[in-house]
């Protein structure tokens, strides 16, 4: 197992982007920035997509500047991306000083006609565009794969399909893909499956990230399943952001202090302050306005 | 790992007694009956303690007699239990036609104390008449363990202490031990290591079972761990219940219906049936008036 743990906090984006409540970009950025005085080495802070199919995310220029801004006032070291799913997101991203950008493919055809409303093959031929310009502007880039363990449309997913979507999204050139259980379907046994499936074909483990829903619960055993593969990223959502819109108690992403937790009781180091987390998970709940997923945060 | 589990359900007996809301012997006993009925094939099903200290227990002699009876009209082939502190409680429990009675004892001195009100000395003194009077009426003896993975006063607990009052317990002539996650802070990698211990020192693996808390979101990761040291005994409870009754929202038991979820995702078996299970976690969540801490019944 591995010694130490990279976290990657998705909740201001992938977390907020799901919840029915928008919160304003002022409210957003002090999420951001209180997340950043946590310990948190890696935060995913927004997304340059259109205002009218995601407003959570407008503004997130704003979000970006004002934060960036921050942190080299605190003289933190950290690094923040966002999510850019075309070269329209690109140049408003370019209008910030971010250094790292997300894309995102789906491992099902219906998922990705639905989600991002192309196909496969068109999504990876706009990545080519937005790979080129990121290349020139020093861009880092980051890969997410959704729908890896079960998609809602087409049920299971084969190892074969991941570890071709996979490569094709390294190919790219992003640095590293996160894997997504877009629905929190995954089994540990699931898990080490397709961590297997990827590793045989030559991914190399520090490419890859844990990015699992806790949906059904089964979360925090994926990333132990997945730590015992030698994996030794994941993405989580602070107060575990990020439920179904529509089942109010249904639970998002892994919460960060869950993860936390766990990985300190482990041993297993993560530079991030378990009490601090906590009450940044406790804060939002009140800016929500609905009780979040998290065990930590509920937990006196 | 185990190609089939034994689930015992517990949510009766350890969820209710920790619940504000107290529900009449005649609910307990329609809660009883809708779990015969999904599958399940042990029920802990209510505990012969005084009504004045466990208000939420009392009447179990009903509770016992009126499910007996379904079970048999029914045809159903499964094992109640309940638990018995001491030779008062047994004198009820003889009243009915249980075959299972289940002990309790801590792993620490001072959760000893406070909770059952003598040291744990003391408790093995008063379970040897409790078992000679059980194995005279052929009534099977289980035991549970409770703050094997921390105390909330003592804190840490050494495998040397776990192992000890193990043997202790197998030695009164129970069939099986429960090792109780009592406050929810146990760890994947702690598990291992205390049921390590317990194996090393010669106690079998199908004489131990997981009882683990959710409190911190750990206990499935924690059955998973244990599912990887042989064992395939876990407790857990119908919707999760069981949670602090001063913390809202915190998490109790493991809810049966999670655990139920990811072993039939990994394809193990447990004869019980989800969907079933998942209609009787959402009956009782109006029966307790609060919303329960289960992520099946949760999910749309």
């Amino acid at each position: 197992m591995p010694s130490k743990v990279e976290i990657i906090e998705v909740g201001p984006r992938d977390g907020l982007q799901n919840e029915n409540q928008i919160l304003a970009h002022t409210k957003r950025s002090t999420l951001v920035k209180k997340l950043s005085q946590t310990g948190l080495k890696r935060i995913e802070l927004g997304a340059f997509v259109s205002r009218h199919r995601v407003p959570q995310m407008e503004d997130s220029i704003k979000v970006a500047r004002t934060c960036l801004k921050f942190a080299k006032a605190k003289n933190l070291k950290l690094q923040y991306s966002a999510l850019v799913p075309n070269l329209r997101g690109l140049q408003d991203f370019l209008k910030t000083d971010l250094k790292e950008a997300a894309l995102f493919a789906a491992c099902t055809e219906t998922f990705s006609q639905k989600n991002i409303n192309c196909s496969i093959d068109e999504s990876f031929e706009r990545f080519k565009d937005v790979a080129a310009e990121c290349k020139k502007n020093k861009v880092k880039l980051r890969g997410y794969l959704s729908t890896v363990f079960g998609c809602p449309f087409e049920g299971d997913v084969s190892p074969k399909k991941i570890v071709k979507v996979a490569h094709r999204m390294l190919d790219v050139g992003v640095y590293e893909i996160s894997l997504g259980d877009t629905i929190g379907v995954a089994s540990p046994k699931q898990v080490k499956q397709v961590l297997k499936a990827l590793l045989d074909s030559g991914v190399p483990k520090n490419k890859i990230a844990g990015h699992y829903h806790d949906t059904r619960g089964t979360a925090l055993a994926n990333v132990i399943a997945s730590l015992d593969m030698g994996i030794s990223k994941f993405d989580s959502s602070v107060g575990g952001l990020g439920g179904c819109p529509y089942a109010p108690g249904a639970a998002g992403n892994l919460a960060t202090e869950d993860l936390v937790y766990c990985l300190d009781k482990m041993g297993i180091k993560t530079g991030v302050n378990l009490k601090a987390l906590i009450e940044v998970a406790r804060w939002l709940q009140k800016e929500i306005g609905h009780p979040i997923s998290s065990h930590l945060a509920m937990t006196p």
